[in-house]
């Protein structure tokens, strides 16, 4: 049966792509909109050293489903992710705050 | 601060109370609607005899969330919710298909 559904835990912890075939990190988490009932963006969680990791903002629109592969590509890089806002670890990161301005075009643009 | 953000991973495993009070079951995931990034239904895990469980689809509009008990709230009754469509734990029913129709209002009117 063709649709257009996705389970949301069957997102999560899957891994991202970028569109030069370097691997991002996993999906952690969903960012809901409460009031728009929107998925707004994924959290990105990477490897790091040490074993800690960086969790960053990537807009649910700019993640696309390979299905072949089994995982989510995106045209940003490494590089440009590490450009943008980041949480490490434990750091109380308030991802839902819309009164931040952040630089790449791929964020908050919902 | 103050937003609308909330993270999959602090909606799924809460709990669902029905208007009159009783524990309907938890949410067990979300369905997103892969195209328009919406998040179109919850899917409400109940408890059942035996350790069995049923599966009932609700509309994310249908859910209200009280802070205060940490519960999310619906109009929906137990035994609205029975009237509906479900699934049986290992039972392979199709959550995305649109082609059936299903008899409550709070459903698949997205």
């Amino acid at each position: 049966m063709h649709h257009t559904m996705v389970p949301s835990d069957r997102v999560e912890h899957v891994a991202v792509h970028s569109w030069d075939g370097a691997k991002l990190g996993i999906i952690e988490r969903l960012m809901l909109d409460k009031v728009s009932g929107t998925v707004a963006y994924a959290v990105i969680k990477t490897g790091g050293l040490l074993g800690s990791h960086h969790h960053y903002p990537i807009l649910w629109s700019a993640l696309k489903y390979d299905a072949k592969r089994q995982v989510f590509e995106t045209e940003l890089t490494m590089r440009e992710l590490r450009a943008g806002p980041s949480e490490f670890d434990d750091e109380t990161f308030d991802w839902g705050d819309r009164t931040r301005s952040y630089p790449h075009p791929h964020y908050w643009t919902v």
